[in-house]
Protein backbone atom coordinates (compact mmCIF):
# COMPACT_ATOMS: atom_id res chain seq x y z
CA UNK A 1 0.00 0.00 0.00
CA UNK A 2 1.62 3.47 -1.06
CA UNK A 3 1.44 6.47 1.16
CA UNK A 4 -1.71 7.78 -1.37
CA UNK A 5 -3.50 4.68 -0.64
CA UNK A 6 -3.18 4.93 3.05
CA UNK A 7 -4.17 8.14 2.98
CA UNK A 8 -7.03 7.29 0.90
CA UNK A 9 -8.46 4.33 3.39
CA UNK A 10 -7.84 6.48 6.74
CA UNK A 11 -9.92 8.76 4.90
CA UNK A 12 -12.74 6.36 4.54
CA UNK A 13 -12.29 5.06 7.91
CA UNK A 14 -12.41 8.50 9.22
CA UNK A 15 -15.83 9.33 7.90
CA UNK A 16 -17.05 6.16 8.51
CA UNK A 17 -16.50 6.77 12.36
CA UNK A 18 -17.75 10.25 12.18
CA UNK A 19 -21.14 9.01 10.87
CA UNK A 20 -21.37 6.11 13.02
CA UNK A 21 -21.25 8.81 16.11
CA UNK A 22 -23.21 10.74 14.45
CA UNK A 23 -26.13 8.61 13.93
CA UNK A 24 -25.34 7.12 17.05
CA UNK A 25 -26.22 10.84 19.11
CA UNK A 26 -29.48 11.24 16.75
CA UNK A 27 -30.36 7.95 17.38
CA UNK A 28 -30.27 8.65 21.08
CA UNK A 29 -32.50 11.25 20.70
CA UNK A 30 -35.18 9.55 18.33
CA UNK A 31 -38.85 9.76 19.65
CA UNK A 32 -38.99 6.02 19.27
CA UNK A 33 -35.41 5.01 21.13
CA UNK A 34 -36.72 1.51 21.58
CA UNK A 35 -36.62 0.81 17.92
CA UNK A 36 -33.79 2.32 17.70
CA UNK A 37 -32.02 0.35 20.15
CA UNK A 38 -29.53 -1.90 17.28
CA UNK A 39 -28.82 0.75 15.08
CA UNK A 40 -27.28 2.71 18.42
CA UNK A 41 -25.32 -0.79 19.69
CA UNK A 42 -24.09 -1.08 16.31
CA UNK A 43 -23.26 2.31 15.43
CA UNK A 44 -20.59 2.21 18.44
CA UNK A 45 -18.73 -0.99 17.47
CA UNK A 46 -18.61 0.27 14.05
CA UNK A 47 -17.28 3.80 15.41
CA UNK A 48 -15.01 2.19 17.82
CA UNK A 49 -13.61 -0.37 15.50
CA UNK A 50 -12.87 2.54 12.67
CA UNK A 51 -10.95 5.07 14.88
CA UNK A 52 -8.76 2.07 16.26
CA UNK A 53 -8.01 0.51 12.67
CA UNK A 54 -7.55 4.37 11.59
CA UNK A 55 -5.18 5.39 14.26
CA UNK A 56 -3.17 1.71 14.00
CA UNK A 57 -3.24 2.60 10.28
CA UNK A 58 -1.76 6.03 10.93
CA UNK A 59 1.02 4.26 13.37
CA UNK A 60 1.65 1.64 10.40
CA UNK A 61 0.67 -1.47 12.56
CA UNK A 62 2.19 -5.00 11.50
CA UNK A 63 -1.64 -6.01 11.83
CA UNK A 64 -3.40 -4.05 9.22
CA UNK A 65 -4.77 -7.00 7.25
CA UNK A 66 -6.63 -8.30 10.64
CA UNK A 67 -7.94 -5.36 11.67
CA UNK A 68 -9.51 -4.64 8.28
CA UNK A 69 -11.19 -7.60 8.28
CA UNK A 70 -13.06 -7.03 11.69
CA UNK A 71 -13.62 -3.85 10.49
CA UNK A 72 -15.28 -5.05 7.19
CA UNK A 73 -17.66 -7.57 8.82
CA UNK A 74 -18.45 -4.62 11.73
CA UNK A 75 -19.22 -2.14 8.83
CA UNK A 76 -21.23 -4.54 6.95
CA UNK A 77 -23.60 -5.55 10.01
CA UNK A 78 -24.01 -1.35 11.15
CA UNK A 79 -24.97 -0.84 6.88
CA UNK A 80 -27.47 -3.55 6.90
CA UNK A 81 -29.14 -1.88 9.88
CA UNK A 82 -29.00 1.50 9.22
CA UNK A 83 -30.88 0.53 5.91
CA UNK A 84 -34.01 -0.60 7.54
CA UNK A 85 -34.44 3.03 8.77
CA UNK A 86 -35.84 5.99 7.39
CA UNK A 87 -33.83 8.52 9.08
CA UNK A 88 -30.84 10.75 7.25
CA UNK A 89 -28.50 9.82 9.70
CA UNK A 90 -29.37 6.54 9.41
CA UNK A 91 -29.40 6.33 5.18
CA UNK A 92 -26.29 8.48 5.20
CA UNK A 93 -24.41 5.83 7.88
CA UNK A 94 -25.66 2.81 5.61
CA UNK A 95 -23.82 4.87 2.78
CA UNK A 96 -20.50 5.31 4.37
CA UNK A 97 -20.44 2.13 6.44
CA UNK A 98 -21.12 0.15 2.84
CA UNK A 99 -18.03 2.30 1.14
CA UNK A 100 -15.77 1.83 4.25
CA UNK A 101 -16.30 -2.51 4.16
CA UNK A 102 -16.04 -2.34 0.24
CA UNK A 103 -12.51 -0.15 1.15
CA UNK A 104 -11.44 -2.51 3.56
CA UNK A 105 -12.39 -5.39 1.74
CA UNK A 106 -10.05 -3.89 -1.80
CA UNK A 107 -7.01 -2.78 0.70
CA UNK A 108 -6.55 -6.13 1.99
CA UNK A 109 -3.35 -8.00 0.37
CA UNK A 110 -2.12 -4.94 -0.62
CA UNK B 1 1.27 7.29 44.70
CA UNK B 2 3.03 3.84 45.69
CA UNK B 3 2.18 0.95 43.96
CA UNK B 4 0.04 -0.48 46.28
CA UNK B 5 -2.07 2.91 45.45
CA UNK B 6 -1.85 2.76 42.21
CA UNK B 7 -3.17 -0.96 42.30
CA UNK B 8 -5.85 -0.21 44.46
CA UNK B 9 -7.10 2.79 41.70
CA UNK B 10 -6.13 0.72 38.65
CA UNK B 11 -8.70 -2.16 40.67
CA UNK B 12 -11.51 0.50 41.17
CA UNK B 13 -11.70 2.24 37.61
CA UNK B 14 -11.65 -1.30 35.69
CA UNK B 15 -14.72 -2.44 38.01
CA UNK B 16 -16.34 1.01 37.57
CA UNK B 17 -15.99 0.53 33.98
CA UNK B 18 -17.17 -3.24 33.66
CA UNK B 19 -20.72 -1.54 35.66
CA UNK B 20 -20.91 1.01 33.21
CA UNK B 21 -20.46 -1.38 30.13
CA UNK B 22 -22.64 -3.93 31.81
CA UNK B 23 -25.49 -1.81 32.43
CA UNK B 24 -25.27 0.03 28.65
CA UNK B 25 -25.68 -3.54 27.49
CA UNK B 26 -28.93 -4.07 30.21
CA UNK B 27 -29.76 -0.63 29.10
CA UNK B 28 -30.35 -1.41 25.28
CA UNK B 29 -32.58 -4.35 26.17
CA UNK B 30 -34.67 -2.96 28.85
CA UNK B 31 -38.31 -2.52 27.68
CA UNK B 32 -38.57 0.93 27.68
CA UNK B 33 -35.55 2.08 25.88
CA UNK B 34 -36.83 5.45 25.92
CA UNK B 35 -36.36 6.08 29.51
CA UNK B 36 -32.96 4.69 29.53
CA UNK B 37 -31.34 6.76 26.44
CA UNK B 38 -29.78 9.03 28.66
CA UNK B 39 -28.57 6.34 30.96
CA UNK B 40 -26.90 4.78 27.55
CA UNK B 41 -25.18 7.64 27.07
CA UNK B 42 -23.72 7.79 30.25
CA UNK B 43 -22.96 4.56 30.81
CA UNK B 44 -20.46 5.10 27.20
CA UNK B 45 -19.26 7.84 28.43
CA UNK B 46 -18.24 6.76 31.60
CA UNK B 47 -16.66 3.38 30.34
CA UNK B 48 -14.87 5.31 28.14
CA UNK B 49 -13.35 7.85 30.35
CA UNK B 50 -12.39 4.98 32.91
CA UNK B 51 -10.89 2.77 30.01
CA UNK B 52 -8.61 5.33 28.94
CA UNK B 53 -7.50 6.41 32.63
CA UNK B 54 -6.80 3.46 33.75
CA UNK B 55 -4.26 2.36 30.54
CA UNK B 56 -3.20 5.96 30.85
CA UNK B 57 -2.14 4.68 34.83
CA UNK B 58 -0.88 1.64 33.68
CA UNK B 59 1.57 3.25 31.70
CA UNK B 60 2.88 6.06 33.73
CA UNK B 61 1.27 8.74 32.44
CA UNK B 62 2.35 12.28 33.21
CA UNK B 63 -1.41 12.94 33.22
CA UNK B 64 -2.72 11.41 35.76
CA UNK B 65 -4.10 14.70 37.77
CA UNK B 66 -5.72 16.05 34.55
CA UNK B 67 -7.08 12.49 33.77
CA UNK B 68 -8.84 11.69 37.29
CA UNK B 69 -10.52 15.52 37.67
CA UNK B 70 -12.42 14.43 34.33
CA UNK B 71 -12.99 10.64 35.51
CA UNK B 72 -13.95 12.40 38.71
CA UNK B 73 -16.99 14.28 36.64
CA UNK B 74 -18.18 11.94 34.64
CA UNK B 75 -18.47 9.21 37.20
CA UNK B 76 -20.48 11.53 39.39
CA UNK B 77 -22.61 12.41 36.57
CA UNK B 78 -23.37 8.96 35.55
CA UNK B 79 -24.06 7.86 38.92
CA UNK B 80 -27.02 10.35 39.31
CA UNK B 81 -28.25 9.14 36.22
CA UNK B 82 -28.48 5.43 37.42
CA UNK B 83 -29.87 6.20 40.64
CA UNK B 84 -33.01 7.00 39.13
CA UNK B 85 -33.66 4.15 37.62
CA UNK B 86 -34.50 1.01 39.71
CA UNK B 87 -32.98 -1.77 37.42
CA UNK B 88 -30.50 -4.08 39.61
CA UNK B 89 -27.69 -3.05 36.67
CA UNK B 90 -28.29 1.11 37.18
CA UNK B 91 -28.07 0.17 41.13
CA UNK B 92 -24.81 -1.73 40.67
CA UNK B 93 -23.64 1.19 38.11
CA UNK B 94 -24.13 3.73 40.52
CA UNK B 95 -22.56 2.16 43.33
CA UNK B 96 -19.67 1.75 41.55
CA UNK B 97 -19.40 5.15 39.91
CA UNK B 98 -19.83 6.92 43.02
CA UNK B 99 -16.86 4.59 44.45
CA UNK B 100 -14.85 5.37 41.31
CA UNK B 101 -15.41 9.54 41.59
CA UNK B 102 -14.46 8.87 45.51
CA UNK B 103 -11.36 7.40 44.41
CA UNK B 104 -10.56 10.08 41.52
CA UNK B 105 -10.98 12.82 44.11
CA UNK B 106 -9.19 11.66 46.49
CA UNK B 107 -5.73 10.61 44.64
CA UNK B 108 -5.79 13.79 43.04
CA UNK B 109 -2.66 15.53 44.24
CA UNK B 110 -0.90 12.42 45.40
CA UNK C 1 -20.90 26.00 19.56
CA UNK C 2 -21.87 25.91 16.51
CA UNK C 3 -21.93 22.85 13.34
CA UNK C 4 -19.04 25.47 11.70
CA UNK C 5 -16.90 25.55 14.85
CA UNK C 6 -17.19 21.67 15.96
CA UNK C 7 -16.08 20.60 12.37
CA UNK C 8 -13.59 23.09 12.72
CA UNK C 9 -12.30 21.71 16.02
CA UNK C 10 -12.71 17.82 15.01
CA UNK C 11 -10.26 18.58 11.73
CA UNK C 12 -7.78 20.47 14.29
CA UNK C 13 -7.97 17.42 16.60
CA UNK C 14 -7.66 14.94 13.50
CA UNK C 15 -5.11 16.48 12.09
CA UNK C 16 -2.72 16.35 15.31
CA UNK C 17 -3.92 12.69 16.17
CA UNK C 18 -2.28 11.87 12.75
CA UNK C 19 0.88 13.87 12.92
CA UNK C 20 1.75 12.18 16.77
CA UNK C 21 1.17 8.90 15.39
CA UNK C 22 3.33 9.83 12.17
CA UNK C 23 5.63 10.92 14.36
CA UNK C 24 5.40 8.01 16.96
CA UNK C 25 6.32 5.80 14.01
CA UNK C 26 8.48 7.69 12.86
CA UNK C 27 10.41 8.40 16.32
CA UNK C 28 10.65 4.34 16.89
CA UNK C 29 12.68 3.87 13.28
CA UNK C 30 15.02 6.63 14.05
CA UNK C 31 19.08 5.79 14.80
CA UNK C 32 19.26 7.27 18.00
CA UNK C 33 15.66 5.62 19.61
CA UNK C 34 17.28 6.62 23.33
CA UNK C 35 16.75 10.43 22.77
CA UNK C 36 13.42 9.93 21.65
CA UNK C 37 12.32 8.38 23.97
CA UNK C 38 10.08 11.21 25.73
CA UNK C 39 9.14 12.28 22.25
CA UNK C 40 7.57 8.56 21.58
CA UNK C 41 5.79 8.39 25.09
CA UNK C 42 3.60 11.97 24.35
CA UNK C 43 3.37 11.15 20.71
CA UNK C 44 1.14 8.48 21.98
CA UNK C 45 -0.14 10.59 25.13
CA UNK C 46 -1.19 13.12 22.57
CA UNK C 47 -2.35 11.03 20.01
CA UNK C 48 -4.70 9.41 22.29
CA UNK C 49 -6.03 11.70 23.76
CA UNK C 50 -6.93 13.82 20.88
CA UNK C 51 -8.53 10.99 19.29
CA UNK C 52 -11.05 10.02 22.13
CA UNK C 53 -11.40 13.86 22.36
CA UNK C 54 -12.79 13.93 18.95
CA UNK C 55 -15.17 10.78 18.91
CA UNK C 56 -16.56 12.04 22.25
CA UNK C 57 -17.10 15.63 20.19
CA UNK C 58 -18.43 13.97 17.41
CA UNK C 59 -21.40 11.95 19.61
CA UNK C 60 -21.89 15.32 21.64
CA UNK C 61 -20.51 14.10 24.97
CA UNK C 62 -21.26 16.32 27.82
CA UNK C 63 -18.10 16.53 28.90
CA UNK C 64 -16.19 18.52 26.20
CA UNK C 65 -14.95 21.32 28.55
CA UNK C 66 -13.42 19.01 30.80
CA UNK C 67 -11.56 16.62 28.08
CA UNK C 68 -10.63 20.03 26.09
CA UNK C 69 -8.60 20.78 29.00
CA UNK C 70 -6.87 17.48 29.27
CA UNK C 71 -6.19 17.85 25.54
CA UNK C 72 -4.64 21.88 25.24
CA UNK C 73 -2.22 20.29 28.78
CA UNK C 74 -1.08 17.32 26.80
CA UNK C 75 -1.01 18.89 23.11
CA UNK C 76 1.24 21.19 25.27
CA UNK C 77 3.66 18.89 26.22
CA UNK C 78 3.95 17.06 23.15
CA UNK C 79 4.61 20.33 21.20
CA UNK C 80 7.56 21.23 23.58
CA UNK C 81 8.81 17.67 23.64
CA UNK C 82 8.57 17.79 19.89
CA UNK C 83 10.39 21.21 19.23
CA UNK C 84 13.72 20.17 21.18
CA UNK C 85 14.45 17.68 18.18
CA UNK C 86 15.25 18.32 14.24
CA UNK C 87 13.95 15.69 12.68
CA UNK C 88 10.97 16.70 10.09
CA UNK C 89 8.19 14.30 11.71
CA UNK C 90 8.73 16.10 14.81
CA UNK C 91 8.78 19.59 13.72
CA UNK C 92 5.57 18.74 11.76
CA UNK C 93 4.06 16.88 14.98
CA UNK C 94 5.44 20.67 17.55
CA UNK C 95 3.46 22.66 14.89
CA UNK C 96 0.35 20.74 14.73
CA UNK C 97 -0.13 20.46 19.11
CA UNK C 98 0.77 24.58 18.92
CA UNK C 99 -2.13 24.50 16.94
CA UNK C 100 -4.17 22.16 18.80
CA UNK C 101 -3.34 23.63 21.84
CA UNK C 102 -4.46 26.93 20.87
CA UNK C 103 -7.83 25.64 19.69
CA UNK C 104 -8.76 23.69 23.20
CA UNK C 105 -7.85 26.40 24.95
CA UNK C 106 -9.83 29.08 22.55
CA UNK C 107 -12.85 26.44 22.72
CA UNK C 108 -13.21 26.40 26.35
CA UNK C 109 -16.37 28.21 27.59
CA UNK C 110 -18.28 28.06 24.16
CA UNK D 1 -20.11 -18.68 26.80
CA UNK D 2 -21.81 -18.48 29.98
CA UNK D 3 -21.00 -15.96 32.41
CA UNK D 4 -17.96 -17.62 33.84
CA UNK D 5 -16.11 -18.44 30.86
CA UNK D 6 -16.93 -14.64 30.08
CA UNK D 7 -15.60 -13.69 33.09
CA UNK D 8 -12.33 -15.93 33.08
CA UNK D 9 -11.69 -14.20 29.30
CA UNK D 10 -11.95 -10.77 30.49
CA UNK D 11 -9.82 -11.49 33.44
CA UNK D 12 -7.36 -12.86 31.54
CA UNK D 13 -7.63 -10.31 28.40
CA UNK D 14 -6.84 -7.76 31.15
CA UNK D 15 -4.14 -8.85 32.86
CA UNK D 16 -2.49 -8.95 29.44
CA UNK D 17 -3.08 -5.11 28.97
CA UNK D 18 -1.46 -4.96 32.19
CA UNK D 19 1.68 -6.68 31.33
CA UNK D 20 2.22 -5.09 27.61
CA UNK D 21 1.48 -1.46 29.32
CA UNK D 22 4.21 -2.16 32.08
CA UNK D 23 6.46 -3.58 30.13
CA UNK D 24 6.02 -0.98 27.05
CA UNK D 25 6.72 1.99 30.07
CA UNK D 26 9.64 -0.08 31.42
CA UNK D 27 10.74 -0.37 27.94
CA UNK D 28 10.77 3.18 27.42
CA UNK D 29 13.05 3.52 30.57
CA UNK D 30 15.69 0.94 29.18
CA UNK D 31 19.34 1.69 29.28
CA UNK D 32 19.29 0.93 25.43
CA UNK D 33 15.88 1.89 23.93
CA UNK D 34 17.34 1.47 20.27
CA UNK D 35 17.17 -2.62 21.17
CA UNK D 36 13.71 -2.50 22.75
CA UNK D 37 12.07 -0.32 19.45
CA UNK D 38 10.53 -3.16 18.31
CA UNK D 39 9.07 -4.42 22.01
CA UNK D 40 7.56 -0.68 22.67
CA UNK D 41 5.83 -0.95 18.90
CA UNK D 42 4.06 -4.80 19.70
CA UNK D 43 3.21 -3.81 23.65
CA UNK D 44 1.42 -1.04 22.35
CA UNK D 45 -0.63 -3.11 19.58
CA UNK D 46 -1.06 -6.02 22.54
CA UNK D 47 -2.31 -3.25 25.04
CA UNK D 48 -4.91 -1.68 22.83
CA UNK D 49 -5.84 -4.73 21.20
CA UNK D 50 -6.85 -6.15 24.42
CA UNK D 51 -8.19 -3.14 26.01
CA UNK D 52 -10.84 -3.41 23.05
CA UNK D 53 -11.58 -6.41 23.14
CA UNK D 54 -12.47 -6.48 26.91
CA UNK D 55 -14.55 -3.63 26.68
CA UNK D 56 -16.57 -5.25 23.27
CA UNK D 57 -16.79 -8.67 25.79
CA UNK D 58 -18.42 -6.49 28.47
CA UNK D 59 -20.41 -4.91 26.14
CA UNK D 60 -21.69 -8.33 24.11
CA UNK D 61 -20.51 -7.31 21.07
CA UNK D 62 -21.64 -9.41 18.23
CA UNK D 63 -18.13 -9.31 16.90
CA UNK D 64 -16.34 -11.36 19.27
CA UNK D 65 -15.30 -14.04 17.32
CA UNK D 66 -13.42 -11.58 14.89
CA UNK D 67 -11.80 -9.72 17.68
CA UNK D 68 -10.26 -12.66 19.61
CA UNK D 69 -8.79 -13.71 15.95
CA UNK D 70 -7.30 -10.70 15.80
CA UNK D 71 -6.16 -10.75 19.58
CA UNK D 72 -4.62 -14.06 18.90
CA UNK D 73 -2.56 -12.94 16.52
CA UNK D 74 -1.53 -9.65 18.19
CA UNK D 75 -0.63 -11.49 21.19
CA UNK D 76 1.40 -14.12 19.77
CA UNK D 77 3.66 -11.31 17.54
CA UNK D 78 3.95 -9.52 20.88
CA UNK D 79 4.80 -13.15 22.76
CA UNK D 80 7.85 -13.93 20.03
CA UNK D 81 9.06 -10.31 20.55
CA UNK D 82 9.27 -10.07 24.48
CA UNK D 83 10.72 -13.93 24.80
CA UNK D 84 13.91 -12.43 23.05
CA UNK D 85 14.87 -10.22 25.56
CA UNK D 86 16.45 -10.95 29.22
CA UNK D 87 14.06 -7.92 31.32
CA UNK D 88 12.01 -9.58 33.70
CA UNK D 89 9.11 -6.85 32.07
CA UNK D 90 9.80 -8.77 29.03
CA UNK D 91 9.77 -12.34 30.84
CA UNK D 92 6.33 -11.24 32.54
CA UNK D 93 4.82 -9.63 29.47
CA UNK D 94 5.70 -13.02 26.83
CA UNK D 95 4.05 -15.14 29.37
CA UNK D 96 0.92 -12.75 29.93
CA UNK D 97 0.88 -12.67 25.83
CA UNK D 98 0.88 -16.57 25.68
CA UNK D 99 -1.43 -17.06 27.88
CA UNK D 100 -3.86 -14.24 26.01
CA UNK D 101 -3.05 -15.89 22.77
CA UNK D 102 -4.27 -19.39 24.17
CA UNK D 103 -7.35 -18.18 25.54
CA UNK D 104 -8.49 -16.19 22.46
CA UNK D 105 -7.84 -19.41 20.37
CA UNK D 106 -9.46 -21.72 22.35
CA UNK D 107 -12.68 -19.19 22.91
CA UNK D 108 -12.95 -18.82 19.38
CA UNK D 109 -16.30 -20.94 18.00
CA UNK D 110 -17.60 -21.15 21.61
Amino acid sequence: MNDLQKEELTKILHECMEACNHCYDACLQEEDVNMMANCIRLDRECADICGFTEQALQRDTPFLEELLKVCETVCKACADECRQHSHDHCRHCAEMCDRCAEACRSYQGM
